[in-house]
């Protein structure tokens, strides 16, 4: 969902470029998506656990195209195509995802009990973990930025302290891990800017970090860090414009 | 999930206590409430919409039962003990009962495009609706709750737009209207100190809003006005201390 605010590289690079070569051909579903974007990694990461056959296509943010914006007024990214209707929202997505294809790899338990007891840890990602990682990667002063990383570190704690092992719900890669899996990767971020140590959250981080980090979907959706170090430097420098920036600073709800 | 901050009011009384009487028996499903509190008449409605059996536990706010303390640690409500496990988050609930009563009467539709398409409106609610709400509610100097207030019609009126009529989705009451409901029939308490009005924001809402108002189902999960009226002056005058209110001042999402 991010609208980043200045000239960003066009196109995935690295692994994720020749994911995206391989999702060229016309498909039913249409992933319209940002390489840069963390929500849209969650899409896209649920699309290739489950083997979904898609066609990815780049919204280049400064230029959309007229179909692009037809179906999806808001013109955000991520968002899905499907038998004409545009989803966005990655995590409504994913869901979407285990509702559309209910024959392909289940991302979710099947007893309801775990999979509300799934959702509402997918809840705290939501409310603590990204909200923290981006307070702390737009915080300036020392004082701010020591607060901010506690408070991040206090999230991922209480995470981590639930993870089975050795992924969050066990054998299972699940939707959890989906979910959190963008900002475990980027947090080499706020470790080279902001004195962000996994060591420092706990043992159980390092690992459980470390396990998701080498998940094949997660690595094969990756970009190469030279490009994205430059969406993250306007973070880093309190000067993006993004959506998320704005409403970071205003102390409203993440978009 | 409101933790109110002061003495309140020990029970429901109105139509909710008519309700409360009819469901003391025990059940597979407890469900752990506090009459006050919109998140849990959210989920009270959908127990009475699918008629689920349920023994409904007021929770004391003050004085929580070891019980209830040792299923559900952070002692939130609502909360559903099932099977010896607890569930909480209004909305995580609600998609539970979707999942864990499937021969029920749904509240969402079949295909899984409109599915997501409901849950796009649920999280308009949950980042514009809800905190618009209490943004206004909270605000203090005339600019302020002018400010507020205009922001609020805004999200309703986009909303608004999108009713097919009767309801959200059209004929079938559904989890949409469910998630907006608890805030549209305490809008008098906005009425009557924030200068918000129905008809300022469309015709549109004006006409759902009084349908949701009338369905049985919202009415007898419904308290007196005047036991309501101690809890939101709290807010009214900003001095209210549950986390909703703390998280509205700090500018983070709401708990």
């Amino acid at each position: 969902m991010s609208i980043p605010d200045a000239q960003i590289y066009p196109h995935a690079t690295g692994p994720a470029a020749a994911t995206v070569a391989k999702h060229q051909d016309p498909q039913d579903l249409v992933f319209h998506a940002g390489w840069f974007c963390p929500f849209v990694q969650r899409s896209w990461i649920a699309l290739e656990e489950k083997g979904i056959k898609y066609q990815y296509k780049e919204v280049n943010p400064y230029k959309k195209e007229k179909h692009f914006l037809d179906i999806n007024p808001k013109g955000l990214v991520p968002a899905v195509e499907y038998k004409g209707r545009a989803i966005y929202e990655s995590l409504i997505i994913c869901e979407f995802l285990e509702e559309a294809y209910p024959d392909h790899r289940p991302l979710l338990p099947s007893d309801p009990v775990d999979r509300a007891i799934a959702r509402i840890w997918i809840d705290h990602i939501t409310k603590a973990v990204v909200p923290g990682f981006q307070r702390l990667l737009m915080a300036q002063d020392e004082a701010a930025q020591n607060a901010a990383r506690e408070e991040y570190y206090a999230a991922l704690r209480k995470y981590a302290n639930e993870v089975k092992g050795p992924y969050f719900l066990g054998n299972e890669f699940s939707l959890v891990d989906v979910a959190i899996a963008p900002w475990i990767i980027r947090d080499y971020v706020i470790r080279e800017n902001r004195g962000y140590k996994r060591e420092d959250v706990n043992e159980a981080w390092v690992k459980y970090a470390g396990v998701v980090s080498e998940r094949d979907s997660v690595v094969i959706t990756q970009s190469e860090r030279k490009h994205l170090n430059d969406v993250y430097g306007r973070y880093l420098r309190n000067e993006a414009q993004s959506e998320a920036a704005k409403a970071m600073r205003a102390g409203r709800p993440m978009p």
